[in-house]
């Protein structure tokens, strides 16, 4: 059985060597020659709207996904129209428009911070009073790891508005802004979760997550001093969000935790960085769980491995050396054999220990 | 990096889907274009010794290496001239002749069953006499699983001893036979050891091996009721092999425990099935060390995962319902992705648990 997967980076890389013991073939179509999923899997090279492409990418596959959400319509169309997609493109198009998914989170009773769309420079101006600072303004659309945002001060003036405004326009590519109040919140969690064919809902445990210049650099599983009442909420949140986009698959939302309570920040209709933990740490991995939720397959077990804590580093910019993470005791390397390049996750560590100060002293270790 | 590996099978992926989290990318050879490494790896499809395709074996390959033992001696020669090999192939010529091997074993003190050779009828006949009955004949080159072998009950008269000769010089592959004593054992034991280019041993508690119908079916790690004493005995077995052979890999001894002794039946130069279970049940894989082993990294740890027990499964001829399997509990599939046929090694599963009974439970329950 085949898995079609649109995109072949190191999410499509991380399903297909998930699948290959489960018997399952993976093909991905990658605009790059160099997408690192094709050292370990059928890879297509050219753009994701060619039509005769994505005839290759679907034929014979048992069912097509997605490695990232940015799919373009006139693909997600092509193939609904000629293989079975899965998660359904419908979540695709929350996860690309900031506007739809918070109104979807907020119609779902789930918090967000409060947010006001603007298309225009006066807009902007009218949002920011809206929402007050200090606030950040994001394109509504795409986005990701700190790009496309910028921060406004406390008692940011016009002139700071009105350069929010330019630097998020220039290019031409957002179709609208969004501001959202800055939440002064205790700690960044986020909630993994996953949904079968046949309707059924798991959770992993709450990562709590760290970043670093807007990008992800360590998740640790369980959250530290996690409350079952917080994990409540949280399942709750993704269920609800599942069962309403009947979703097939993994899913990730990026929480706030705020005075002891959860509001949503955006969701990931796909694998995420913040679940790579799940390989070693987890006794379903997020890939496999994929996979079996899109196959049609019963659902794995998301509770902790044997050792029951787990810390995972993101390698970003340049490899450490290799030999000297490989001498740290229980240390689990995933190098995405990718260029090093600033700001470019080349790969990940996990580390699996018996207590949560253990896990992170080798985790500290792994950062050097 | 890349590994190249000679052979394509199901040892070959195993070895691929290992390294790819190491950075590694695996290039193998086989004659078969269906050979289920190409569903992971790089395969080059042609004859063991055509030198054109061992050139592009090798070529930019880190390292040389193996999945099997039977590997000719001009392609071992070539590559020998061409590349770094590790194991050092004097470790294939040990494990492909059965006189050499247990010669060897002797030599290290390590305990084998009685034996003798025989190149001709009469040989054969003064061999059993020598040895005893019960026992087995064996070809001295080639066999696993079964073949190349046959039994001689207790009070095995000549014309049995004769038809034994004609079975096994049929076709005339064998260079010579071996008579083995027949071990009354308590149980088959195997120990996996690895040593890396620093010369750095290591092993992996030992594992209680079950066949059936000469294909082993269950391992168990550890092997129940283990005494310290016994694994000592094991480690001191396999590191005077490893050091004797100044071996870089990962080796398996396949034993027999006959009165709270150790004796050794045969050694595998590569990473080995009754090793399957390292994948979920020990902190390092057998095939991730293999890899650290020969690229000259460092060595893993091999202690037992989080759980503490593993049972590994065979899963032989066809494949059970996949669903079915995957609706267990911490049940790990690994499909080879291999054509069904009787007697074929199709794929294995793994459940690791926090105690003996319960891993043999789940694992009870794979095989349905």
């Amino acid at each position: 059985m085949i898995t079609a997967v649109l995109g072949g980076g190191q999410l499509a890389r991380m399903l297909a060597l998930a699948g290959a013991p489960l018997g399952l073939r993976t093909r991905c179509l990658d605009p790059s020659p160099d997408a690192v999923a094709g050292h370990v899997a059928e890879l297509l090279v050219g753009a994701y709207d060619d039509p005769a492409l994505l005839q290759r990418l679907a034929d014979g596959a048992a069912v097509c996904t997605f490695e990232f959400e940015n799919v373009p319509v006139a693909t997600t169309e092509w193939l609904m129209g000629h293989s079975t997609v899965l998660p359904h493109p419908r979540a695709l198009g929350v996860g690309q428009d900031r506007l739809h998914e918070k109104t979807l989170f907020r119609e779902l009773g789930i918090g967000t911070a409060p947010f006001a769309i603007a298309a225009t420079r006066d807009e902007l101006r009218q949002a920011v009073a809206t929402v007050g600072t200090p606030c950040i303004v994001k394109t509504r659309r795409l986005g990701y790891d700190g790009k496309g945002q910028v921060r406004l001060a406390a008692g940011a003036d016009q002139a700071a508005i009105d350069a929010a405004f330019a630097t998020l326009t220039a290019g031409g590519y957002a179709h609208a802004l969004i501001a959202e109040g800055f939440v002064r919140f205790d700690r960044e969690l986020s909630v993994l979760a996953a949904r079968g064919r046949d309707g059924r809902v798991v959770t992993w445990p709450l990562v709590q997550n760290e970043h670093e210049h807007g990008i992800l650099a360590r998740s640790r599983a369980p959250a530290p001093q996690l409350e079952p009442r917080l994990q409540r909420e949280a399942d709750l949140f993704a269920a609800a969000l599942l069962e309403h986009l009947d979703y097939v698959g993994v899913l990730a939302v990026e929480l706030f935790e705020v005075g002891g309570k959860l509001l949503a920040n955006e969701m990931a209709p796909r694998v995420h960085n913040s679940g790579h933990w799940t390989i070693e740490g987890s006794v379903c991995s997020q890939f496999e769980q994929h996979l079996r939720c899109v196959h049609g397959l019963p659902l794995g077990d998301t509770g902790m491995a044997g050792s029951g804590y787990a810390t995972m580093v993101n390698l970003i910019g340049e490899m450490p050396d290799r030999a000297r993470l490989l001498a740290l005791p229980g240390v689990h390397l995933h190098d995405y054999g990718k260029s090093p390049r600033a700001g470019r996750k080349l790969g990940h560590a996990t580390v699996v220990a018996a207590s949560r100060d253990e896990a992170d002293a080798l985790a500290a270790r792994v950062r050097g």
